[in-house]
């Protein structure tokens, strides 16, 4: 046990070891590579050495190199190290945490990070949650909890408003939970990208007009396009006045309101009825730790709860949570410990500085941006993340100005010092940077400045 | 980094020496412990010891012993250590597997460890599907597929079909999918807990009469009540006349295909639309991984697909699988490690071997139980699971009956060698065994039957 342990870290080390230095995208042979692992059920098993060698010198570095510094593609995840520690705990001594009476201290242990989770977005004393695999899965959830409050069984008639900048999540979320495409509305934004809160009411209105039953709101605190964060307190207002349910969907800007920046942008998310965040963006953690917060956790059960005559009791306490009764999962993993560990040990301040430092990156970004002739930005940074695109001297809007932007982004990556993604957005190709990474820093986005500046040069900017 | 995980590994490796003598079931205290672990969001970090001495000394002591040799209770996870490793290292390198064009050799490792388990069940080539967190996520994606492909975005006429013994997530994953309770028909079982197909087929043909759709039939490879399982080929059959998506729950049974003895108790599973696996039982991981598998993973993927500007471009080609379009996920874990690893390590034999030692245990006890006087095996074992009571001479079926039968458990798990738990069947109370843990073995159900007979005596049987 302790030798496989001691191998795999010399790897591990290594590796994290080298990060900076490795290109942040190398894919090219994927195709070949995946072929050749291909294989059938192995009858006999082989040494570890042999496991190492495939996974280290093979298929990990055929990635996008999500670890790396230069990843400032998509929203980044993170890879604390302290968070593979926990499960390296929580697999070895595989307790289970789905019933508060089956493990009553990790459970609390559990439960007292998602109530950090809770008060870091300023929900008050009494809410919960629990944590997911990511935010697709809270935001789920969520809608199942709004669709139970406010719909009942029958909910052929209930619609649901979101912006056209949703995180496809909320779509899909909509439909998993049994909603048709056309009981979703996505509403413009302006021209910050947020969405326009007053024809929200008005599509409400005319709904309500025509018999439907208006159930929820989905705002968001940072879109995975532009990182647009809606104005989270008009939506409030709105659907307080209109009796529906909000769901902010933070997964990438919910933990900024560590800090006072953050905070600002986010004023609002207090009156959510429930909130989704992704400790795996904002909190640096490993992917797959995602989380849903509730005002109400009892909606939750509500929504989630399901008795069984082959489980123990479950509790009435509303301190001692089980978690099997707020949630869609039953046995699963004890993923409370990643969460608790690394904010046990660091403390929260450590996270609020990191994020400090990410914010601080954005606006360094966008002011260089600011100064590169024909560079549009089209979203300066509300969070830690921008988009911008060049527009040459008389060009106009269409695919060649399109191609020309992807070729911009093309000759960025091919340097391999960092990776950028794009996104359409009004119609138009456009360049991403998010910074979330927690080893992302001042050089790496100097780096990335100069790749920038070079990459228009080359492409003729 | 080293330095963490030597200092946890020299928890984990005293605490996994300990197991076979630490208590199975210990949560005295719980809600004591639980209220002094309660604490704010701490500003400042701690040390590592600390937090060491909080998990080992304090919160994992106080569980249920999911980990030890002698938890026989509701279906046991098991918590093989390499899963810990294989963890550690998808945790650390932290890449991304929801997307195939993002880690090309990681993904097609997952991808080979779905298509082994697909492999273990006899689903034919072309097969798919993906992990989960456990079954209650994989039902409820098999009744959104099935719903998605019988049904449409209209479902309110639909109707779902399993047994009274069914898991409790079957009725779970129906409501989050938008069903109303009259949408699920629990079926009568015959005398071994096995759903009555014949009394299955009336009732489509009466819902059909009534203008219903019917949609979906559940089967259970080993319920968690009894370990019963359903005539698998009869329902193939009639899912197959009928014209109705075949889902099979094998989270307990779906391993013991890789024996003789489960194969043809399980005969028929090949057959399904889809089926639940749970690697954190008959695989003996921890907690924290299911799978669902599908013959045709293409009506996943139009149940769950979700196209977005900001994510890089799909795959057609059926080999190279973006996750992220079969599953509600996105951003997850890479999951696929902690099977892929053991499996390719240890070989599939060594799985075969240990689940047939499982059949073998579960016969011993049931030998043992027959010769008991006034013990009723109310299961045999189908599989690795028995339930029985114990009625005395005289006894009428009654409060009373199940109090001493309350009385004889509590006595057995007094004990402190062995954990059993205890279901409601036809109305009465009985005792559960169930062996799945890869550290039971013999000598510990021979402790488990000297302390059935010792309970057994003390409370006057």
């Amino acid at each position: 046990m302790r030798a496989l342990v001691a191998a795999a870290m010399e790897r591990i080390g290594a590796h994290i070891e080298a990060l900076p230095a490795m290109p942040v995208c190398d894919v090219a042979g994927g195709a070949a590579l995946a072929r050749t692992l291909r294989e059938g059920l192995p009858a006999e098993g082989c040494p570890f050495e042999h496991v190492l060698g495939v996974l280290f010198d093979r298929a990990v570095p055929c990635t996008f190199n999500t670890a790396s510094p230069g990843y400032l593609a998509y929203v980044p995840g993170g890879g604390l190290f302290l968070a593979a520690v926990a499960d390296l705990i929580a697999d070895a001594t595989n307790r289970y945490v789905g019933v508060w009476q089956a493990a009553p201290g990790l459970v609390q242990l559990e439960t007292n990070a998602v109530r950090w989770l809770a008060e870091i977005v300023g929900l008050p004393a009494g809410s919960g949650g629990f944590l997911t695999t990511g935010g697709s899965l809270a935001t789920f959830s969520a809608v199942v909890t709004a669709r139970s409050e406010k719909l009942g069984e029958r909910f052929d008639d209930g619609v649901i408003y979101t912006s056209d900048q949703a995180h496809h999540s909320v779509q899909r979320a909509a439909r998993l939970a049994g909603f048709r495409r056309d009981q979703v509305r996505e509403i413009g934004v302006d021209e910050r990208f947020r969405v326009d809160v007053a024809a929200m009411a008005a599509a409400i209105a005319a709904d309500r007009a025509r018999g439907r039953r208006p159930c929820l709101v989905v705002g968001h605190a940072g879109t995975t396009n532009t990182g647009a964060v809606d104005d989270l307190a008009a939506l409030a207002d709105l659907a307080a006045r209109e009796g529906l349910w909000l769901h902010v969907d933070a997964a990438y800007g919910g933990f900024f309101c560590l800090t006072a920046r953050g905070r600002a942008a986010l004023a609002g998310i207090e009156c959510a009825d429930s909130v989704t965040l992704d400790p795996h963006k904002g909190m640096f953690l490993p992917y797959g730790t995602g989380c849903l917060l509730a005002r109400d956790p009892a909606a939750l059960r509500r929504a989630h709860g399901s008795p069984a005559d082959y489980l123990p009791p479950m509790q009435d306490d509303p301190d001692f949570v089980d978690y099997c009764e707020l949630s869609p999962e039953l046995s699963r993993d004890f993923r409370g410990l990643r969460v608790w560990l690394p904010l046990k040990l660091l403390g929260a301040r450590v996270f609020a500085r990191a994020l400090d430092e990410k914010l601080d990156l954005a606006e360094v970004c966008a002011a260089a941006l600011r100064e590169l002739p024909g560079v549009e930005l089209v979203a300066p940074p509300q969070l830690s993340l921008l988009a911008f695109r060049h527009v040459p001297a008389g060009a106009t809007e269409g695919p060649e100005l399109d191609a020309h932007n992807r070729r911009w982004l093309a000759a960025i990556n091919r340097r391999g010092r960092v990776f950028l993604t794009g996104t359409m957005v009004r119609g138009g190709f456009v360049l991403r940077i998010c910074v979330v990474s927690f080893r992302t820093h001042r050089s790496r986005i100097d780096a990335a400045l100069a790749d920038i500046r070079a990459g228009l040069a080359e492409v003729g900017g």
